[in-house]
């Protein structure tokens, strides 16, 4: 996969210069369409868009699904307007809405006019959806059927509706208002095969995993895992079936919220590429941003240490215990913001939790000082004592590990209500983790271990 | 899900008292099995056991399935040991063995004899393969029929093994030494239902993603979400098929994986446990073991610097800008180090790929560098002449930008490379960017901020 697959684009470029339609029809069917797009990404988008024209309407649209976003967004600005939309009223309703919504507006409004008044008006429909909502996630194509079908008339009808839809092993049981009733599994259909004039609503479960169209992203791929779904249906207040969300999409929410976080930990702004492909100004912009902004901040260290410029001075043995101290804290911290984070997203913590875990953080932090500040005495007071000058080397001890010990307490209890209070204030917890806090942490320890030093020692 | 589901807890008790079996088969019937799993929370495994017999064994077995594992280990290790072996057949072959790894030996020594020979070999066959590969996540349950066979044929014969498979939404067409021939979706036979005479042979893909029983899991996750698979066949080398793997393992691994990934960055040792459920020793144990590891690494700053203690002593002002230092070197380096292990962890780089991304982070460090460099000049410059003493501070500023510029690039660069350096020796990538890393940059941040600023001032 690090390779560009370059294999086989001088042939692809042969056959395209030679209009060799045996052959090009041959490439686009005879493997698996995510491979076909492996083996077509060095192309141009015109190139691209040629060699598609030989694949029939239904392989066309699943190559082009499994394209870069980068690519088919490319496509779809460099293909003339009126066939564009003719293949856009084919792709998949959630694939098609995301693509658009990478495309520019103006262009967007060019191509709507040219769709068909069903396809307009679903991608409509879909872009109000708010981002990462199941609204925003879910396709409109589902296999739906009523009640009173019998296993007979619903192998039928189904069999006339499957080409045509993304998946059929949930048949969803609609009445006549479009409230969701039920639902058929196609195993239980096919269960059914031995009696075929059992009726649907004999069959059907009652008792559904559902989706509130307005809810987040990250809930709906929590319930779609620990339910075991294939799809998820999702309705509205009144329960009116608006469309399902299907396992491989909450797939790729799981891997995008996992980048997310991830980033946000190593103090990267997401870069929505992929990393050897994009442009080197492109990576500069965002990795300079973000290291000058924590670099600005991190300046307040100097201001910090400066006002204490005079204790230094007079015990020079002081600045060279700095940087530990200010690593406790930043540890200690990280190591809060991660664990409740991730239970945040495990669904194992929520905001309502922040007193439990407050509790329980401050017994931890000082259960986790004290060991620290323990073996910050025992490093402290084995300074030899030249380097201490007037200080006496148990004065020394005492003062780092009190230190130590309120400071890792510090940005234990910093590091554990940060994500809660993001979360309360819906900023995403992960940025708890982001070295930012850890600025933050840093400065107020250089406070705290110079604050506890003047106490003792001057 | 935050607070335990102890609504029910008082009616269930109630229930077993009672004997009440019509309303305790109600209750295990009437929810979805996960939704039944946490309203049994609370329960203790004896009383679980109890409430399970009401259950039909399908339906108990689904239960049980949603449980914590250490419930399952409870109920395992407590309920009698001939009850247990027959319960432990009608489990999804590959949870029993997931359960089974973390069951004392002797209890699993014990249960196995107790089993039906042919459970008893798939369970020996599937804990024989090594951990996080294809074949330990497998299930050797799917549904197969051979090429021969009609659509009407397949129909009815699916019909007849449908209620005994987790998933037949795929079919395998396997040849009589079991070798895997191609693949027929339930949405295709279907489909083919107006034609019933049609053979499978006719029908089926021959195309297939497959996945080696000795495959990475993280690399199976990352084809089947390639590919948008419900399921994937596991072979060997010889395309017989032992498996598969369906979409809901693979969304487990891939969060399992994300899991893994933050705690390392974070530095904590992945807690298998729920957070507020731990027990807090426990808890305890592995953060300050963690925190307590860093900290002893840490105190090598400590020793850095006061092998620099001479130049201190003589411009005071240097120390102010230790932490600044550190923590440039720290944010670069975790940024990069981020950055290369999603780009690993998402397919888009491998180990063979290492020279094109240093040459890359080159560049980027140099670029970063005098960006930080240009900043770090212009605060340096700033500094009131009273700190100085007797540095002029158009030196000083020379010296931190200087400083600033060569430990940005040596961050950037330790940054990228030891993510690719672990992933060659085995190690997880993820390790990269973890504070023990952060740790050896502070350190040798401050040897060359130092050098450095002796070339120039001393």
């Amino acid at each position: 996969m690090s390779l560009p697959n370059t294999l086989y684009l001088p042939e692809l470029r042969e056959m395209l210069a030679e209009n060799n339609a045996a052959e090009l029809r041959e490439f686009c069917t005879a493997l698996h369409p995510a491979r076909t797009a492996d083996f077509m990404e060095g192309l141009t988008p015109a190139e691209a868009w040629a060699v598609l024209q030989y694949a029939e309407m239904p392989v066309r649209a699943e190559i082009f699904g499994y394209f870069d976003r980068d690519k088919q967004v490319e496509i779809i600005r460099s293909v003339d307007r009126k066939a564009m939309a003719e293949f856009i009223a084919h792709l998949p309703p959630d694939d098609r809405v995301d693509i658009l919504n990478e495309v520019e507006p103006q262009l967007v409004a060019d191509l709507l006019p040219l769709l068909p008044p069903a396809e307009r008006r679903d991608i409509l429909r879909l872009r109000s959806y708010p981002e990462n909502t199941a609204g925003a996630m879910m396709t409109t194509q589902f296999a739906r059927l009523g009640e009173d079908l019998t296993v007979r008339e619903a192998l039928d009808e189904l069999g006339r509706q499957a080409s045509e839809l993304e998946t059929i092993y949930y048949i969803y049981i609609l009445d006549s208002q479009d409230h969701l009733r039920g639902l058929v599994s196609a195993r239980q259909l096919v269960s059914a095969i031995g009696r075929p004039e059992t009726r649907l609503a004999d069959l059907m479960e009652k008792e559904l995993v559902t989706a509130n169209v307005n809810d987040d992203q990250e809930e709906v791929a929590r319930k779609v895992a620990r339910y075991d779904l294939l799809a998820i249906p999702v309705v509205d207040q009144e329960r009116h079936m608006l469309g399902i969300i299907t396992h491989d999409d909450v797939i790729d929410v799981v891997v995008e919220e996992a980048s997310e976080d991830a980033y946000h930990m190593g103090g990267v702004t997401p870069l929505a590429m992929n990393y050897l492909e994009t442009r080197f100004l492109t990576v500069w912009r965002k990795r300079a941003g973000w290291l000058s902004l924590l670099f600005v901040a991190e300046l307040f260290t100097f201001t910090a240490l400066a006002s204490f410029e005079d204790a230094i001075a007079q015990i020079i043995a002081l600045s060279l215990f700095v940087p530990l101290c200010i690593s406790t804290g930043g540890n200690s911290g990280s190591q809060a913001a991660t664990l409740i984070t991730r239970a945040i997203a495990l669904g194992q913590v929520t905001v309502r939790d922040w007193w439990r875990v407050l509790r329980h953080e401050l017994a931890m932090g000082l259960a986790l000082g004290a060991t620290l500040g323990a073996i910050g005495f025992f490093r402290a007071a084995l300074t030899p004592q030249e380097i201490l000058g007037s200080v006496n080397h148990w004065q020394l001890a005492w003062v780092i590990s009190q230190a130590v010990a309120v400071i890792c307490l510090w940005g234990t209890l910093t590091g554990s209500m940060l994500p809660l209070i993001f979360k309360r204030f819906g900023v995403d917890p992960g940025f708890a983790s982001s070295p930012f806090v850890a600025t933050l942490v840093d400065v107020t320890g250089i406070v705290i271990y110079f604050s506890i030093a003047k106490a003792y020692l001057l």
